[in-house]
Order: C-alpha cells, then structure tokens, then sequence
C-alpha cells in the first residue's frame, strides 16, 4: 500500500486516501502473490513474485527474475495482440512486481467450462492472439538478428521452462514424488503410463522440440486457467514462462483444456445429456480454434512474410507463388503435429502429474472422475503416439466424440 | 610488435629483442588480418579482426565483435577435443586479436588436396573433433539451462550468420550481384539453378534449420580451408562463424568440401587416372568420416548421455535400453538427412555464390573446371531435391563415382 501510493499514476488511478484502499489476496495461481486494490477511482490487479514456488513454500525455490520475464512477454503481447492482454500500469524490477489493469467482472475461463458455460468470442479472441504472437515472433516475420536477440532475452528464464521439462515431460512418465492421480481406479493406468516404451520415445521428442526449437516466443502455460473472460471478452494472462520455443506447445495447450474441458463434461452433469450443447460446442471450438488459427496465421505470412525465412525472391511469378502456398500448407501440417503431441502432453501431466485442473478434480464422485480422465488419456496415448494418423482436427474431434460414452475398465 | 612485447607470456616466447622479430602478414582468409611473428625462442600466429570484410574492403563493415565469438568457440573447442585446435595463447578483446600457437609445418588441408596428398590421421581427427564438440554441447549432454545459456553467449553474433544465410542459403538461388561462376560454360547452368522451384524449397528449409535448430555449438565455417594438417596432424582453426545451430551443417561442411575435391581432381591430372588412388581415398574418406562420426558421437552419448533430452529413467530395463538404442538410430538418420542436404547447399555457393575455393580455380582450362564443377552440382542438386534417397553415405560416393566421368553438355 505504501509503495503504491508512492506511485503517482497507480495513487490517481485508485483515488482517495491510500488508507481508505481495499486490499485482497486473489492469488490462486501456484507461484505468485496476486493482490486486487481498490480504491474509490478504480481497481488494479497487482502480481508479485516470490523467491519460491507458491504452492509448495520455501523448498521449492525459484528465481524472482520470472517478473521481468513475465513483463517482458506481456509487454510484447500488448504490442502484437492489443487489447487481449491486461493493460500494464506499473512494473518494479527490484521487487518483482507488477501493477496491471483490473479485469472486472472476467472470470478464469476454466471455472465458466466447469460451470457449462459457453463462450461465444472465444475462438476469435484466441486464434488472434496466438496467430499473431506467435506469427510475429517467428523467423517469418523477423530478421535472424532480431530472432536471436529474441532468444537471448529470454534464454535466462530456464528455470521455468525447467518446470515445464520436468512436471510435463519427465515425472508422468517415471516414479516421482509428487506425482499423483485418481486413485485407486487410475493406478493401473498409471502404471501402464511408466512401462509404455513407445509413449516414452514419443514424450522424450517433444521434450527435445520443447528445449531445441526456438520457432517463436511463446506464452509457454496457455491453459483455460490462464485465460480471463465475459460473455464477450478474453485476456490472456500470466505469462511467465515465455520463452522461445516450438509454435505448437502454446496452439495444443489451448486444444489439450477444451478437450479436457469435453470429457470432464460427463462427470459434472447431473442428468444424462444436459450439458449436451456445451459439449458440442466445446467440440466445434476446437476445430474452429485450429483452423481459424491456420487461416489468420497463413494470412499473415502471405501478408507481411518479410523475416529472412522462406524469402520472396526465391518464390517469384506465378509458380514461385503458388509452389509457396503450397510449402505453406506443409509448414502448417507438420505445425499441426506437433500440436497434437503436445496438446497430448498437456492432457497427461493434468492427469497424473503435480499440477492438475479443476475440470476433473471438481468431479466429486472419484470413480466418474477416473472415467473422465481416462477417456482423456485414451485419446492423448493415441494423439502422442500415433500422432499422423491424426490428419486433421476432426479426426482429433472425432475421436473424441467416440470416446464420450466408453467404458474404461478400472480397479477399485 | 609494441603492443607484445608488452605482453610477457608472449615475449618470452618469442625471445630476444623484440626489434629483432620478424613479422609476415600472411591473411588469405576473406576477413582478417593474420600475421606470423618469429623471434629467436619461436613463433606465434596473430589474428587480428578489422571492422570490415578484408576481401570487400570498407564498404562492407562487420562487428570486431566476431573476434569475441571466435576465441569464445576456439576456448570451448580446446577444452572438448584438446590438441585438434592451436593453442591459446592471447586475447585482447578491445583490439579483436587473438595470439595463437604457430602451426608449422601445417599447410591448409585444401591445397594438400588440391596437390593429391593423402592425410591418413585426418578421419580420426577430424571426427573425434565433430563428435565431441557437437555432442558435449548439445542437449544430450547438457542441462536445458547450460544449453540456453549457451545459445545466449552466441546469440550476438548474427553478423556472422548473416553472412552465412545470404551467401550460402540464398544468393546462388536468385540474381545477386556477388555471383559469380565459370563463365559462359555454367550460364545455362546458373539460370537453371534460379528457376528451379523445388531446388528453392529445399534450400529454403535448410535455411529456417540453419536459423532456428540450435542443437549445438557448431564451428560454423568447417571447410577444408579451416583445417590444418601435417601428414599427422590435423588442426581445426578460424571458429570465427561459431552459433548455436544444426550439427548437419559442420558436418556436410566436411563432407561437401572432400566431395568437391573429388570433383576437382579430375581438373587436375595431366594424365588420365593418375590421380586414381587419391580419388579412391577421398571418398573413402567421406565414408569414413560419417561412419566414424556416427560411431563416436553414438559412443558418447551411451556414456555420456547425461544432458536433459532422452533422460534415462525414461528408458530403464532391457527393453527401454533396447528401444532407446534404437531411437539413437532414428536420430542419427535424421542428422545424416541433414547433412546430405547442407553438404549440397556448401558445394552450390562454391560455384556460384560469392566465394569460390581452390579446388576448382586453381583448375586453368575454364572448360575443364566448369566440366568438374557441373559435376558436383549435378550431385548436389540431387542430394538437396532428393535428399531421402540417399539412405547410407554409400548412397552419396557411389553418385559421386558415377559422376565422375560424366560429361555435361555445356554452351561456349
């Protein structure tokens, strides 16, 4: 409160006498403090960091230097994406924290999935902010100076890609502490996940792509619970663990919580079938977030194609132009595997890793939630594994549809 | 001579009188000023970076900070594959110059080849120096965070890679005013090249490799006029070009440089077949510079696997050992398709980008030099376009033996 009144645009912005403001811890995030002020001319939202994981405590060390990451990113973001990020008012580097504009009344998107609730301007909101952070960013859009200097702004945040490397594509796949799951009825299916040689190769290529494909800067945890909305509005938020690293992990971050989002469904409905429309409607917004995604970002690049990758003077006349178009459409394909391995990743470390969702814990019944979860991991062992069969995001939405009923066997 | 007189280490060494050392400049590098200083004790090399192109001349300004970069790698080099580098000996960042060990008698590997000499100590030099300099700073024996810092410490010397993206990835492809080719014979064979669609793809992807795959620190300019050699020796010099990039492309680098003075050498005989055995021992060679490469940089990373990617508690048992092996394979092959296609990409520039080599100027008869050097393009056009036709580098020297007498039509 002191050190906020110190600061003349934060003060003018509250209003009134700093005594008079209302403070309230928010945070429910897993690393951060997140205080809402407010005072009698408005309200701030104000993110601080600690020098350790919030949700764990002080065993659990991490570096404060994720605020000026974090800021960074988001500073860029407002650039590339205006307006569907939260508008920065203040950032202290010495005290990691940053004062930002107050999102009322939004919501985290992931309570509204939970509660049914439908999201009209989702899909354009989201494919725009990731066609254009991402498409930006990228060597198509940049010089290879400016991409490398991009790279190294961010090399320094590893110790959150770190966290990534481990919760995500490591520990759910071996015996780990702090590893658990819907037990008793997933330890089968737990267990199976350890010896399963071929999902191991599969985990450990993206974990690879994930550390040695700086394709673009990325949000680097774009999950339902880091994305505000209303009826008609969408902020992203909390991107601390930007970073340079392959397209696909931020577009199947996005794919892999409304596919959770689907199957949860099932277990929060308390008559057969009512939550019907939202399940659809989950369903066509996974397709329209990926092909609507493809076609802003395809737009851009045959738009404002001027980084030093595919120049061009090398694609010239009619049939340089076309023969163009079509690398493009290759870059895509190989752009949408990668996305649903990785939007298969980000279904399993939720199911049986440290970090789950409240999609599926909020599934009091624990064997319905076990169902849920394992039609989840049904589909993200065949997306990771079997990645080419999947050659177009209805055959991901289909298969999803088929496994909306089915039965898994479970212990307990 | 004031300024290392002034240094002691180096005076010493150089002995006596510092009026009495004598000083040769002898740069026939494109960009520096390198000089040999002898006194009575012994001798030094001194390289010394100008804030321009030394080929160009003033109008084409390049960072000194590339001396920075170059004794930055040379350091790394030395500590990964001691005694395949000249020893440092002194660096002064403010005036870009680095003292080294003299290397006598050691001639430029490329004029020994263009003389038909034979190096019986260069495959197992040459490849221990690849694997270990590739392999210790890649993810498969880093952490994540010593890799990205890694990448960050490079990151600046995009000047470099710059020069690399144009002249090598893009120029011969388009018309650029420092082309240039044996005139008129490869008129027809250079406008080719510019309207080769499928060529300009396929140089376009290795490029975007080149730019965003920083799977390790790579020297950057591995031809055979950066190695050194006695008939026992083998030293690697100039890391100038040193980045973060794709293994493939040191490696195709070698590869591309021997396959052309195969190509040359033909342009050399002044009876047929006399130079036979050296030809025979230059393709021998390829092989056995990706055989062995692939053996040692394998050997490493079984015992030495100790970096964030493929972890091995992911691979635990018979059967994930087993499998993990098998993986390795898989990554190899996908280095070997990468390698063919930057070793294509190297052999193109030298014909007709800006920077030619020996092997085919020193050929006098413009005719016969254009005959070896449609030859090697003929080769590279097919190891670029159809790169997955050649599975084995068996694949790639039984090309280049049918090559060898093949005679291209050629106008003038």
């Amino acid at each position: 409160r002191d050190y906020l009144a110190g600061v003349p645009d934060i003060a003018a912005l509250l209003g009134g006498d700093p005594a008079s403001w209302e403070i309230t811890e928010v945070g429910d995030g897993n690393l951060n403090l997140v205080f809402i002020m407010k005072g009698a001319g408005g309200g701030v939202a104000v993110k601080q960091a600690l020098p350790y994981v919030r949700l764990v405590g002080e065993s659990w060390p991490l570096p404060l230097s994720r605020a000026h990451y974090e800021y960074l990113a988001l500073s860029r973001q407002a650039q590339l994406a205006p307006g569907l990020v939260p508008a920065l008012l203040h950032h202290n580097e010495a005290l990691a924290l940053t004062v930002m504009e107050l999102l009322e009344p939004h919501i985290i998107m992931r309570k509204g999935l939970v509660a049914g609730t439908q999201y009209p301007g989702f899909v354009s909101d989201i494919t725009t902010f990731m066609a254009r952070t991402l498409f930006f960013t990228s060597d198509l859009a940049l010089s290879a100076a400016e991409k490398k200097e991009g790279i190294a702004a961010f090399a320094g945040n590893h110790a959150l890609c770190k966290i990534t490397e481990d919760l995500i594509f490591t520990d759910p796949y071996r015996i780990a502490e702090q590893n658990r799951w819907t037990a008793p009825y997933l330890d089968a299916l737990a267990a199976s996940l350890r010896d399963d040689i071929e999902l191991h190769v599969a985990i450990s290529r993206l974990k690879l792509k994930f550390m040695a494909s700086p394709e673009a800067l990325l949000h680097g945890d774009l999950h339902t619970g880091s994305i505000m909305v209303t009826d008609h509005q969408t902020r992203v938020i909390d991107p601390e663990f930007a970073f340079y690293g392959p397209m696909g992990f931020d577009v199947g971050a996005v794919i892999a919580n409304l596919l959770m989002a689907y199957f949860a469904s099932a277990g929060h409905e308390r008559a057969a079938g009512e939550r019907a429309a939202f399940e659809a409607w989950v369903l066509e917004t996974v397709e329209k977030v990926w092909s609507e995604f493809v076609r802003k970002f395809l737009d851009l690049w045959r738009a404002e194609g001027t980084g030093d990758a595919y120049p061009v003077s090398l694609f010239a006349g009619a049939q340089g132009v076309a023969r163009l178009e079509a690398e493009r459409q290759v870059y895509m394909q190989r752009l949408f595997a990668d996305t649903v391995g990785f939007a298969a990743a980000k279904t399993i470390r939720r199911i049986f890793g440290l970090a789950h969702n409240i999609d599926f814990e909020l599934i009091e019944d624990p064997k319905k939630r076990a169902v849920s979860e394992a039609r989840a991991v049904r589909l993200a062992r065949a997306m990771m594994v079997e990645t080419g069969t999947f050659r177009t995001i209805a055959d991901v939405t289909g298969a999803a549809r088929k496994l909306r009923d089915w039965q898994p066997e479970l212990a307990g």
